[in-house]
């Protein structure tokens, strides 16, 4: 740990403890710290893990526009009814257009703002996607050491980085629409694959039956695994199928803990973890090499072409490694 | 240079020229050495270095569907009728499904297949897109080296990372569909900031001249540059507008070459890619840490959640860097 890490430890251990005793606010700075990342982000990394380790993670994803929040909304009603304590993580994309959507969802997520039981959070990439990658873990871990049971990512799943992001989740929730089999999308491959449990979402449009069916094809071309996902109807709108949803998040639940997929599941995401904070500090490192009077004259014989960037990144690194 | 460099440097050689002395076999090894990263492709890098920095670089991405492939064969055919040499570089995403989209790109681009005026491409990303990055502009400069005045970088624009690979290129052509402008797209903000030309392709469909003026409503709203990016229509099965887009490509290379844009975009590319190789060549670093028995231990811990991912991460780079 360099000495910034060590100065801003006491930090966030008081914050941790503010927050840990139910201050709103210390949360949300620690959060802050968590989308920040570095040092500080690091130290609530060391400090937390002890503490981490019982809160179960949903993820919940889908097209711009299919009614996720609505329905996460209506599921975390649900939830509450039963007792259950939740914590949201909204994770929103940097884009200006779908940033727009997500404020709207945070709306509609605003019946449960004054609900002890359920915190929310925004996460935003701030333009930087993979900075997610790593901030998304590390907010579920601090969360979990808060005390929070269940945590719930929801993203909006179209980019591949929000995708694994959320298909990291112990159980992945897949919102669709009616008509959604015979669309053409991108990243349809990628929702197969990570789909615990599917939702037609708007169910109460034409094509649901259809979409359910398609969907099903879909999961029978797909190699059999210990587990066969549902594929649920919901109106996100009126709550309808909202209490399914539920009962098939833990339903799952149950199977995943039984079969010692949880156990497998949460030992490949450290080891997924482990490579992006690799990578992140290895650009941090890189960032650190590249600046500098030295490095800005290697940069510019390179813009003059003088040098190549293979030969300069060689330079770079031969003072490095 | 690591010993290994050295003694593929001669083989990288011995293919480059074969490849200039127009032996298209010998190309297609250069540019799967290229594909491949690592030792080889830095030698290339090297060798290619000094001859490259002549080749005008045009790039074409849009919406799976879109219809590219169909519009740059056209605009392919336009370029050659007026003596242009071209090669094509078709970057293919990881995704099986629009990797089978690409594939029926491939066969519409097959009119020029038995041109030797034209050379076609197509780079894998092997579901690694970071690797794509470094790939590209290193095979760009390959081809530069080997006399190709054109060289055309085709994606599907789905990607962040995609995006970022066309948006590099001298010229960014961003092809759309009737609709678009009121289409809800992820990556929309990121298409509207790269793109030098934009052109509504399948315009034979209704809603085209709409599209249009939402793309110049869009553009209004955006910083205004030295450049205005011309707004066309184009019907790629027939070929309709792709003499105007060859034009509109023409007149924007004219424009950055006297603006002075070009020198400037080149040299922010040239610092890019150092950062991307850095990148990598410590990524392979690491990559040799967390392998073998000493790092396989400290995974175990990890997975065993004995040391947390971070602590994990500092101990690997300790020894690392």
């Amino acid at each position: 740990m360099t000495p910034r890490d060590v100065s801003l430890a006491p930090d966030a251990a008081d914050l941790l403890e503010a927050a840990r005793a139910g201050q709103r606010r210390a949360l949300a700075r620690v959060m802050s710290f968590v989308e920040r990342g570095g040092a500080a982000a690091r130290d609530l990394g060391a400090l937390t893990f002890a503490q981490a380790g019982h809160a179960y993670t949903v993820g919940i994803t889908g097209a711009p526009g299919a009614g996720k929040s609505t329905l996460n909304s209506a599921v975390v009603g649900v939830a509450r009814e039963r007792g259950e304590r939740l914590a949201v993580l909204a994770i929103d994309p940097s884009s200006p257009f779908s940033g727009g959507a997500i404020l709207g969802d945070r709306v509609r997520m605003s019946d449960h703002t004054f609900d002890e039981g359920v915190y929310i959070r925004s996460m935003a990439t701030r333009g930087h996607l993979g900075g997610l990658t790593l901030a998304t873990p590390l907010a579920v871990r601090v969360l979990d050491a808060l005390g929070w049971p269940w945590v719930v990512i929801e993203t909006v799943g179209v980019g591949q980085v929000e995708t694994e992001i959320v298909g990291a989740a112990d159980t992945t929730v897949v919102v669709v629409n009616p008509g959604w089999g015979d669309s053409v999308q991108a990243n349809k491959a990628g929702l197969m694959e990570i789909a615990d449990i599917f939702v037609v979402n708007k169910a109460d449009r034409p094509g649901a039956s259809e979409t359910c069916r398609d969907i099903r094809q879909m999961l029978d071309l797909s190699a059999p695994g210990s587990w066969d996902p549902p594929i649920l109807t919901s109106v996100g709108t009126t709550g309808e199928g909202a209490s399914e949803l539920w009962d098939a998040i833990c339903a799952h639940r149950d199977h995943c803990t039984v079969s010692g997929e949880l156990e497998s599941r949460r030992a490949a995401r450290a080891e997924t973890e482990l490579d992006e904070i690799l990578r992140a500090r290895i650009a941090e490192r890189v960032a650190t090499l590249t600046d500098g009077p030295a490095a800005e004259r290697l940069r510019e014989r390179l813009t003059r072409r003088e040098i190549d960037p293979y030969a300069a990144a060689e330079t770079f690194l031969s003072d490095a490694l």
